[in-house]
């Protein structure tokens, strides 16, 4: 063998195991994921919120969880009245919310009186703790790709950034689903299983955070103009097949969540010095795509 | 004694018991702390940035955790550099930077080879530990009013929503000061100790949160038009002492502030109602006030 040959074979064995050791990063995890890994997001549980200005949003629901109130919301859509509502709220790094208030009439089967689903039994679902401790919970993890805050017994959903959650009045009484609020900031999840969680924004998120703080009490905008409207809320299952957005959502149950979850809680080279060794639950909300 | 007035005694008793059950809330609790609990904040290490548009924003510097990097950026504030750069990146859910990216002339006597400055000996401080646990750091606390995280010896400051860093290059170098950024959304903690942070905002943080996402790679602005323009960078040190705003940080070593933290961490009635018992770094950052 000629020298110049064995000095490419020892190079390339040396890129070949360069190449090695450098993991990979979540976005390439993402990338090299099997399609079986990734499920379909049902259509009859996405939300598309255009506003007037042309923008939109998309959010998910979540109705295993929270099964009354994602009733009422989908009636509330369904009947076109939440197309006559704003966005109402804008307080920074907390929420932006959107509806109409309580004593504002509603659809007749609009249910007024429903529990309070703030938390539920961790034995009707297959729940996957997170290997990473907790402030808040005394357990974290995933149940059908929503990210789960835990004890024994009870799961519930967290007030992570993007999460959807249903307004109601300070008396501990339970929202209807007519005012809705998303997390814009740091996770204030001193809030979990003391509100209902109905879901998480999945699309668009940049729409609703880009809007200017109202100025009153608590970020409400004080005046009538200040307020944003909407142009339409629509159901995608509504919507005609193939006009209709598709999303999927990375299965956390799979070996691709496991090795997502691993790479964002140890970054590596060639930015990161130190990685982390974990990451929180509402830093690893599971991935989703839209495919069409 | 008449029947009447009895009842009065029982009742008024009843309200005091009851007023007495019901604990202070965070705000109550810093409305009633005495004026001795709050730090004056030295005028040499706020920065007030104003927007070609007319809104402003103030930052708070950390020469005791970072001060080559301080240096500098003082250096870059005084000598007017930092007057002709703009808002670059808006990335969602992350960061909002601002200045001029590496091989921008700098003055003369800004240092280019600084030290990372990305933690400290904890035995140089008074670090105080917060009861709650933590998902990034073995621990986390205070020092001097700053959040902190901490191993056994060393101390460093947390990516929370608001604090500011220093941009650098993909390779483990270290910026100058004169890329900086500030978190806009869930706290990035897997950031700490791979990123120099240099202090935080603590007025008009809404003016920078409130704008248009960029939509090219990371969140930058594709188009020079899309760049938002800065009027002027001052040190409140530098102007008039009658005409500079003047600020104080609760005293993170003081009794108010135990008392706020606890109550932050159990919140009460009316509106709660399964307090927490814990409360995040990134969610109890010491409470700032203007007095001037």
């Amino acid at each position: 063998m000629k020298k110049s040959a064995i000095i490419i074979l020892v190079l390339s064995t040396f890129i070949f195991v360069g190449a090695d050791k450098i993991p990979k990063s979540p976005t390439e995890i993402l990338a090299d994921a099997p399609a079986s890994d990734w499920v379909d997001i049902d259509a009859d549980n996405i939300v598309i919120g255009k506003l007037a200005d042309g923008t939109e949003f998309i959010y998910l629901l979540a109705p295993q969880f929270a099964p009354k109130h994602i009733e009422n919301i989908k009636k509330l859509v369904r009947s076109g009245w939440f197309d006559k509502t704003q966005i109402v709220r804008v307080q920074d790094n907390y929420v932006v919310q959107w509806g109409a208030p309580e004593n504002t009439p509603l659809p007749l089967d609009v249910e007024k009186d429903i529990p309070a689903e703030y938390e539920f039994a961790l034995s009707k679902h297959k729940f996957k703790q997170s290997p990473y401790k907790d402030t808040y919970a005394p357990r974290v993890g995933f149940i059908d790709s929503w990210p789960i805050g835990a004890n024994k017994t009870k799961g519930w959903l967290p007030h992570c950034y993007s999460m959807i959650g249903v307004g109601r009045d300070m008396a501990p009484d339970v929202g209807t689903g007519q005012e809705l609020y998303t997390m814009i900031g740091h996770s204030p999840r001193h809030l979990d299983r003391n509100i209902a969680l109905v879901g998480r924004i999945i699309s668009g998120m940049e729409n609703l955070t880009n809007r200017p703080r109202g100025t009153g009490e608590m970020g409400f905008y004080k005046e009538e103009g200040e307020k944003i409207p909407f142009a339409s809320f629509k159901i995608a299952a509504d919507i005609e097949e193939n006009a209709r957005p598709i999303f999927q959502i990375l299965d956390t149950n799979s070996k691709t969540f496991d090795a997502w979850i691993k790479a964002r809680a140890n970054r590596g080279a060639p930015f990161f010095i130190k990685p982390a060794g974990a990451v929180d639950i509402c830093n690893s909300m599971p991935p989703v795509k839209k495919v069409n």
